[in-house]
């Protein structure tokens, strides 16, 4: 269209999907530090990235959907006429990745993908039909070294994230499948896991009636409720000896648990992890141990990192047989949480350290220089581009919570100096050479 | 599904969507670190990160699109019947956010956007239909200053990519028009900008055959032609003289395009940039500069880098006028151009530099808290998590490219050592100690 045509189009609503939203620097900023910490770290613990499309053919994407996933999946028809879709999360992406590049990895094979993911949910408060997930899995070992890894990293990533209390609750999928078939309700698995999972939700009462619905027997009821009820001061161990015992004495899965337990006794990070019987996960590809993590500060914030062991979960794509265990944390969640907890990690949205204020265009060339001699210090250094009134400059620092500024007067240049100014104290300290100012904003005097 | 249901499933073929593709650790590891090293230098440089929603109207998107936008985009019927889209670009989606939350922002804007975009084009060598793009902009100033700062951090940015040879190709839209308008064939500038962003496609003769066709004119197009054409060993300044005199002795773009250039000069990076009076870019929304970027090393690769100035960008969804300047790296493209180059910057797709081999359980502890003591001094460290035959460890740390491994020997736990192999030389260090170990892995030796 040519500008003729443009002056005349009325104008179009700048609005968004419902259940979308425009993230702005004050939201970015934090979230790109996050995501950065946490691929430093991955890719410090031998972790590798991947990616796969955000669009699939929905019958790969619903292979393993249960009711629930159908109804919540962004689903198309391309121009081409083929059913596509968005993905869902970035576990059924992963199944279907190792099944198509199963003999260009190595195993075991770690990898991390941080992401976006879409869901058709109906939005409400906190939740979007677009956000960002944070997976890290391990395929290629069916051990308690890979569990332990998993869990270790879930503590590491809290920790360096400057996250203060948590709690990882444990449980594990095979000790309690193995009490349902000592309960001989074994083929009612499915459904006890899903109504179990609520508990949190709808209250012991109403999981009871549910549960006798289901066994067809209060007392079926009443063990299970038993098996999941968390006794208050019974340490990890104990715990698993007991559920063991209400298990008729299973032994392969506990003596697994203990294991674990041990690594985290010897990282001396076990004080974080407790073992919680009432943690089931809805989902039905979990095998082995299984885990929410809750903000001890934010009790009724719910899960913000969950995932277990899952040693089927590619069979829908390939007969490989490919164990693997992994978590996943809601980016985009966890990050509503830090802000409510002035997390010191994501700090402020300040968008530079300093910035160089703009008077006069003889002096913008020199300004230019300043600028990069302090960014060769390290320093996150901003240059101001319109010759206006110091007072507009500043309420532009502001805006950006930008702590210092960068006046230059006469003979500045010539004296390669510059004035620094304390935008919170209004304090100027003149005559400035670079390393001098270096010292000044890193300490924020 | 339960497990039984599972088993019999009949297994679906893991394939993605033509012109998609899989991301694996050799791609995305270089990826990764090109975004990370963009996106340190925008924060340093006063840039702030936003994103938008993948998905939106179709409305919204196709506001300002011609027929090839129309074409080329992703658009499905979601399941409220809503028209919606895959964004094509990230100019778009930005403009619109521009209307959207002009109260929320200071001004001058300086954003960076680095996420995916896709289009619905033919599938091609190099051409995929879901791709990541940078785009880089200034809003709310239109001088000098800001079409430098862009032109500048261009430069940055290939210079820190460990780019060496490379060409910003300026030209302006604005001189152009004036030329046009001297011409008496501004009515046709339209069709003549989208001819001649052609020539190096299809060559002058072709080109001046359509030029005849739309101007009417032989002796027209011949002086069209006669003002796209670059003259060896004419400097930048000189052949904006002698387009200013075509324009019939423009001043107002001329003279700005003056101002530009002595900021490169200040800063010394004048020597990548030529005036190249072909370049217009088809869009019709440019207003003044435009750039292309080629690689001296590999010329027929294209532009990896493009953009320029819009001062109606946002005119579809606001009144707000919104002068703007930017620019965008088409990132997948780029990371293909540097792999032919060897890039130094991208290097090897290692996954870690060094990774503790597993022989024995009563060890794997003692494994962890080298790992953790070797990450303490900065290197990213893997830990092997199966007992293995070692052969076959090596063979891990050969498929993720990992230099260096650690054996553990009897009495290394108790005395605080182990061995360093060189997995290259397949030469032993025993008995080393965590910092003598640093020191030969990051020599390399």
């Amino acid at each position: 269209m040519s500008d003729k045509k443009a002056k005349k189009t009325k104008i179009i609503e700048p609005r968004v999907l419902k259940g979308f939203r425009d993230s702005l620097p004050a939201q970015e900023i934090p979230k790109r530090k996050i995501i950065n910490k946490l691929e430093t770290l991955f890719s410090t613990h031998g972790f590798v990235p991947i990616d796969t499309p955000a669009l699939e053919y929905t019958e790969v994407l619903l292979g393993k959907g249960g009711g629930e996933t159908d109804k919540q999946i962004f689903s198309f028809q391309d121009n081409g006429k083929r059913e596509v879709a968005l993905r869902f999360d970035l576990t059924v992406p992963f199944a279907r990745f190792l099944a198509a590049h199963y003999n260009e990895v190595a195993l075991p094979f770690k990898r991390y993908h941080i992401n976006k993911v879409w869901r058709g949910e109906k939005p409400q408060k906190g939740r979007f039909r677009e956000f960002y997930q944070c997976d890290f899995d391990i395929v290629g070992a069916d051990n308690a070294e890979a569990d332990f890894e998993i869990l270790s990293m879930m503590n590491t990533s809290f920790s360096k994230l400057g996250i203060q209390n948590y709690t990882f609750c444990v449980a594990h999928r095979g000790l309690f499948n193995a009490f349902l078939k000592h309960l001989d309700v074994i083929d009612e698995s499915g459904e006890i896991l899903r109504c179990v999972d609520k508990l949190r939700k709808i209250g012991e009462e109403e999981v009871k009636k549910q549960l006798v619905d289901i066994t067809g027997s209060s007392e079926k009821a009443d063990s299970i409720l038993s098996y999941i009820t968390k006794i208050d001061g019974e340490s990890f161990l104990e715990t698993v000896e007991r559920l063991s015992a209400l298990a008729g004495n299973e032994i392969e899965h506990s003596q697994r648990i203990k294991d674990i337990y041990s690594y985290l006794l010897a990282s001396g990070i076990e004080s974080h992890f407790t073992f919680d019987p009432s943690i089931t996960r809805g989902l039905d590809y979990y095998t082995g141990i299984v885990y929410e993590t809750f903000l001890d500060d934010l009790p009724s914030f719910g899960s913000v990192c969950s995932g277990g062991r899952y040693n089927n979960l590619a069979s829908l794509y390939t007969k490989q047989e490919l164990p693997g265990v992994g978590s996943s944390i809601g980016l985009d969640r966890l990050l509503s949480a830090l802000e409510e907890l002035d997390n010191n990690v994501i700090g402020t949205s300040s968008s530079s350290d300093v910035v160089v204020f703009n008077e006069d265009a003889k002096t913008y060339a020199y300004g230019n220089k300043i600028a990069a001699a302090l960014r060769e210090q390290g320093l996150r250094v901003d240059h101001y581009l319109i010759k206006k009134k110091l007072n507009q400059q500043f309420k532009y620092a502001e805006t950006n919570q930008i702590p210092f500024g960068i006046i230059i007067r006469e003979n500045d240049e010539e004296n390669n100096t510059f004035t620094l100014k304390n935008l919170n104290t209004r304090n100027n300290e003149d005559n400035l050479k670079v390393e001098d100012a270096v010292k000044l904003i890193k300490q924020g005097i």
